[in-house]
């Protein structure tokens, strides 16, 4: 028989990348193996994952919120109630005997769309948020956000000359997943100079660049807070992108996921699309996605999260739940984590102290981690960094030169994945190369994250690593 | 601006159909609700959902492995270990202990393959129960069957004249997902009057009549056991249709999600397509998908499974694990309970006991029923149904008269679709037609579960519907 080759196999699936959880990656988990080794001859003691936004890994620990456990194991294991009375506060009891009564086991599979009691839920959550009506049978929830993004970009693609635009940088679900349906990503630069802000004009050439390639542009995609930049939106772009959306017919797909990790909330609040394009009248469709992932919950490993519809017909709507059903429905944990999300304790019941002081300690770890971060980073030789106000990263600028570009064409390597590559292999710090995120034309970058604790030796690294680097290579 | 219509949308999609969670299935959600008013008029008083193989849903109440939701809950909440140490047998801390420690938190993203260290007790599991090795490497936990059936699917398929065989009756997520992925279903029809044998001949003609089409077969699906038809395949015929892969240089997509579904071991055996290729030493690329979801744990609602490579090239296993890792990871709480699945208690260990009562009285209830159910079913007039030797489900032969196919055109509804949606009116009893698995052209049939409890009241339902249905329409 002829053996299975990769060049029979479906050519979208071999234009995907995801650099996330890419050859960075994986030579940090060869290391974190060689590791376990007595003589493992390598310069440093850990692998730091800074390569992804993933708070409660090994090594990060971010603890999870209490409440939400608590409740998740009594769904697991009813019978504990009873059998342990006093290991659980009374609101945990009695939310886990509400969700019983509206799920049952959570071992069976729920409505596609989600548990209808949750999505009730959500709504209440978006409504509170905004001060618009939302309908709980516009919401969907899912395996995570990318699981939804995914859905959503293999409907609106309907031939190769389709057209989605993304930001640059972007979070590479986008570039991956378009690829995977044959679509084509129409690029569009935000401004490193200007705290990675979006401008209306730079998408518009982007549209004109598209017009002449022949493609067709069918969505907007916006990361607000910003991945990787963490930058937020005001207000009055965001009203610009909805109109721009109107007059080119495009969905807006609105990535909100970082909504809840805001550094500074006086001068950079989140407002969502959905307030945006309720208040305006708009009649864009708006797909708004949400997730456990981020934000302080940090639940990575449960694949939960929700995406609500606007102004989507309900002709959509149910081909939506179609390709839903086909999946059968989005893991239980994660939808009863979703319910946690949109529904904390309150303020007077018995979780809520606790709650409050989990929640506050992430929140202000998190603020003061990312502005040491960047202000240190700041003063290294030819690395310029924004101070991001929202979201879990920072995207230093590096400038690399020509010896170095050079060494890492020797190498065969991009020259950001070559300076990453040397990062990890003298310190064990694993962060993204740009080129995994997009970036200008001889503009060099690198994403990491700001969850790793003791930042002192973190920083210390880089900063060592880096002073080493530019001794060799010159700025 | 132009609104968001289905006919601008991706054109595969339009195509996707997935009865299983149909008409049928929305029509029985909305008679739920209505029960739930005082003066509803409905002619039952409980909607009994038979259209889908989930075990633990309200009104089937299949009970969880306690082991596992033991296991589950500690993972969920360590804590729990000192604050109830009495609510759990030693084995289960144990166990949680030690996933723990490989694990960390459940709430991180785990490796996108899967945990290694599952990973490995799945192959463990697989060379004892083939008898032949098995690679951890070569194993990917996955958020269920259909995710990695769904995965493979969209990597085989490289053109629209791409084909992939498959089985009629078909479980629809084969048809949904080559619909989906823009490929050409080829099918061969098993054999309803031999026990829904599967025949080299049929698969043979389905070849020719590919060929003449201009369809270039890339997978053969085989369902073992079959869904929606319990047949097992005898090991002879597992071999011939090795062979035919082998000459036809076809990849074998095994579903083996109902493994561990036997009536009758002793005359209806498993095995594994893995291990009849590696007794002959076969060439040909095989893809083995195993489930939580069925079995007698019938986990539905964590969405795990995994499926093992045989024979494919470490350059496509690297494909496979980049589409993952834009997944991110299966859901850890369905990866662990994948850890129950193939390590269960053993003899001499605290938890055994329990789980080999609580195992075995599924299986007999199962066996038992769809023994009963089949009998009954055989004794009305019109009816035929093969006594499954495995799965979960029947897949009875109706003969519907002119009379009520004519009756059936007048309401713009298949003869099948039709009697079921009658079946649904009168008795709540929600059953799939079977045209939503496929038939012969003139055959018509359903698909219902046996995982009912109170066999009597429900076939006693069926038994009064079909014959006040025979009264009606004649024979």
């Amino acid at each position: 028989m002829r053996p299975l080759t990769a060049d029979s196999l479906n050519p979208a699936i071999l234009k995907v990348e995801y650099a996330v959880r890419g050859e960075l990656a994986i030579r940090a988990e060869e290391y974190r193996n060689k590791l376990k080794e007595p003589n493992h001859g390598l310069p440093f003691d850990r692998v730091i994952s800074s390569n992804i936004g993933n708070p409660q890994q090994v090594g990060l620990d971010q603890p999870p919120l209490t409440f939400g456990r608590q409740v998740a194991a009594l769904m697991e294991y009813p019978d504990l109630a009873k059998l342990a009375p006093n290991a659980f506060p009374q609101d945990v009891i009695a939310r886990a005997a509400e969700l019983r009564a509206e799920i049952g086991s959570i071992g069976a599979y729920s409505h596609s769309q989600g548990v209808p009691f949750i999505r009730q839920n959500v709504a209440k959550f978006i409504q509170e948020r905004d001060g618009f009506p939302a309908n709980p049978n516009h919401i969907f929830l899912t395996a995570g956000a990318s699981a939804g993004v995914s859905l959503f970009i293999s409907m609106l693609l309907s031939d190769p000359k389709a057209g989605i635009l993304i930001p640059i940088p972007q979070y590479p679900l986008y570039t991956a997943t378009i690829a995977q349906y044959d679509g084509t990503p129409i690029p569009y630069f935000l401004d490193g100079s200007a705290g990675w802000s979006t401008s209306l004009s730079e998408i518009k050439s982007a549209l004109e660049i598209a017009d002449e390639e022949g493609t067709s542009p069918r969505a907007l995609v916006v990361i607000n807070p910003g991945n990787p930049t963490g930058a937020l939106l005001n207000e009055e772009t965001q009203e610009d992108l909805v109109r721009l959306c109107e007059e080119h017919s495009l969905v807006l797909l609105a990535d909100e996921v970082y909504q809840d990790n805001l550094h500074k909330r006086a001068s950079h609040p989140f407002t969502s699309f959905k307030k945006i394009v309720s208040r305006l009248k708009s009649p864009i469709p708006l797909v708004s996605f949400h997730s456990i992932s981020k934000g302080v919950m940090g639940e990575c490993g449960r694949r939960g999260g929700y995406f609500e519809c606007t102004n989507i017909s309900s002709e959509i709507m149910a081909l939506i739940y179609k390709m839903a059903s086909v999946g059968l429905c989005p893991p239980l944990q994660g939808q009863i984590a979703v319910d946690m999300l949109v529904r904390p304790p309150k303020e007077g019941e018995e979780s809520y102290a606790l709650w409050k002081k989990e929640t506050d300690t992430i929140h202000d770890a998190l603020a003061s981690r990312t502005h040491v971060m960047a202000e240190r980073l700041n003063k290294l030789p030819g690395i310029s960094c924004v101070d991001s106000p929202g979201a879990l990263y920072l995207y230093p600028q590096i400038s690399l030169s020509d010896k170095a570009i050079e060494a890492a064409k020797e190498a065969g390597k991009q020259p950001d994945t070559f300076y990453a590559l040397a990062l990890l292999d003298k310190t064990g710090i694993c962060v993204v190369p740009g080129s995994g995120f997009g970036q200008r034309e001889g503009h060099w970058h690198y994403r990491l994250t700001c969850l790793c604790p003791g930042v002192d030796e973190y920083v210390g690294k880089l900063e060592k690593f880096h002073n080493s680097w530019v001794e060799k290579y010159g700025q």
